[in-house]
């Protein structure tokens, strides 16, 4: 808990995030938005629960709708925003619209369900009751392009998650859980066990382990694949704190490498150093993954990496930007982007390292800190 | 793991899923039917991945779609539907679905959003190359209808998600875990962690942990504070098992119950028997939901009890049927139901009984088998 002042900082800051919604509603001719994407929603109110949606006008104060489960809820988390308790949340919040005298309504076309448009609709047109109806226009993904940049707050987040994730598996490897004979169902569970006991709400996603011949399927599902001596031992996984993501791979090895074992990995720490070193504002994200995927095509392996570099994290796992070689777009300061690539060998085995870092007008600031060294347990 | 015969009798249990579907489509006129929910997806394929969808045609042979990073996940899943392997994975099936000749395609409009079904729309148009463009209607909630009622197969995993819950309760009680002095997130994170490591996947929802007068808050979210002798502690979780899940709600008095603790926990037991009583095959969900309301309200407390008396579990912690006041329709044979009446006094406590039961033509099955008597820790 960091006490008064950093809630007066979170408040802060959530305000100056509706600010710049409604900056871009006034800026396209809105007279409101309708945020209904539940992540979304939480990016800009603080609220947590399963029901929220929130009305941003570009004019007049804002107003936010949820259910009877969430009252006690939502007047904690959104102390700075009105409350409207409704069962039919969404409904409620087009009628407070229409009563407001919005002409032109803003709503989440990558979000909002084909029913629940038309529900929407047909919500306008009667609380409208023959008077003029609110025009409803998308406004794309405009909060999820205010999320790739994150704000002081949300790194602290994000370090905070990767630093659990790191502590897990230093403790995990410092008691030898990583050893031949367990399988791989067994060390993902700890892994994920330890991260909660370490203060994660949950892992990012389902962790990856894989060992063996499966360390070269990019997203094995862990399973009851014994771990043995000489094997690549994969881990791809992360924790989630106060809502953020953090992602991590390292992958190491169970007793003496083999010399294809360490070219492989000598090979993709290279590429992945080479990646970290292009993430710079203004760099295109296309030349990002370039800068990684050619270290690996030079060494003869460009077919054995088959995915891209890499993702923005938050409070998504996958957000924007996406670092690919069909990607589109520049590095900003404030984005957290993983930078990941590997080669895999099928049937034999498969490496990948992935740091989560922030884009910063210096050098990027790496969240993720376990050692990059080829480990051999 | 199950071994071979499992398996066979999942792919066939699958396979009987899809003719399900294929015979609705018929019924309603249509010729393919594209599912695009991923929870439908895996429950009508078995694929687990994070991107797939499935085409189911009237006459001929489905097409399941996903991208590379899957193929080796959907040969292995998806062994009895022809795979077909594109980035841009709806808009290749429905491409797919114009070539075989399909008239009249379903859709999922609860599912899909606005966005998605404009680009199914434009590549419908682009396929047909100025032939007929499939005329697109939406099938409404029908793979969702067919969830409702669980096979074998289904019931056998939500009765091992449910042990799961149950046997990490004994276990943190039997060690004496939930003692005055710890606090709701300590509770919580060990709970979730110990169904981890009896083998859940992760646990069901956001595991509630609330003492004292947080009790009387129907969704708390435990936080720091401390369990005090003399007060309620109120846990409400689930484990999640190969996709299924479990919920279950018990209530604890930590020290010697007074009075009025007594009084709220035996008229919530008391309610709750009822409405597990009722559960029968085509009772209606309002009387269901009456049984168990009627008692609170004749004890004075009809405003104390906040909320439906249940819900479906299944692949969602939330899915069809409602239990509820406002609910519609009537149990049948093999629906999965909680049962989970409260009484919540604000500022004082609150009680909340819940079970996961089958629907039978018996009594109903009882799946999460932890003792309903008001444990005194």
């Amino acid at each position: 808990m960091t006490g008064a002042v950093g809630e007066v900082g979170r408040v802060t800051s959530r305000a100056a995030r509706r600010d710049a919604l409604r900056a871009t509603a006034g800026e396209r001719g809105l007279d409101a938005v309708l945020v209904t994407d539940l992540l979304n929603v939480r990016y800009l109110t603080g609220f947590t629960g399963s029901n929220g949606a929130l009305l941003v006008r570009v004019e007049g104060p804002d107003l936010f709708g949820t259910d009877g489960r969430y009252t006690t809820q939502a007047a904690a988390q959104v102390p700075d925003v009105e409350v409207l308790v409704d069962r039919g949340t969404v409904s409620a919040l087009a009628r407070a619209a229409v009563r407001a005298g919005v002409g032109r309504l803003g709503f989440e076309s990558s979000h909002l369900t084909v029913d629940a448009f038309e529900q929407l609709r047909a919500v306008l047109v009667d609380a409208a009751a023959g008077g003029t109806v609110p025009e409803l226009e998308s406004i794309r993904r405009a909060v999820e392009a205010q999320r790739a940049i994150k704000d002081p707050g949300e790194i602290e987040a994000l370090r905070r998650a990767c630093a659990v994730a790191d502590q897990a598996l230093a403790e995990l490897m410092a008691e030898g859980a990583l050893r031949p004979g367990r399988t791989e169902l067994e060390v993902g569970r700890e892994l994920d066990a330890r991260m909660l006991a370490l203060g994660a709400e949950a892992p990012s996603f389902e962790t990856i382990v894989a060992t063996g011949a499966n360390s070269a399927i990019p997203h094995h599902r862990p399973d009851g694949t014994v771990l043995q001596t000489g094997d690549f031992l994969k881990l791809d996984f992360g924790a989630t704190v106060d809502g953020y993501h953090s992602d991590m791979t390292r992958t190491v090895v169970l007793g003496q490498p083999a010399d294809w074992q360490l070219d492989i990995h000598r090979l993709v720490a290279e590429s992945q150093a080479a990646g970290r070193a292009a993430l710079a504002v203004g760099a295109e994200v296309v030349a990002v993954d370039a800068a990684a995927r050619d270290v690996i095509a030079a060494a003869g392996h460009a077919d054995h990496f088959t995915h891209g570099l890499g993702h923005g994290v938050g409070l998504e796992i996958h957000e924007a930007p996406s670092i690919g070689p069909l990607g589109a777009g520049t590095l900003a300061a404030g984005m957290a982007v993983t930078v990941e690539p590997g080669v895999y060998l099928p049937g034999r085995g498969g490496v990948r390292i992935e740091d989560t870092l922030i884009v910063t007008t210096d050098a990027p600031e790496l969240l993720t800190l376990t050692s990059k060294e080829l480990l051999v347990l």
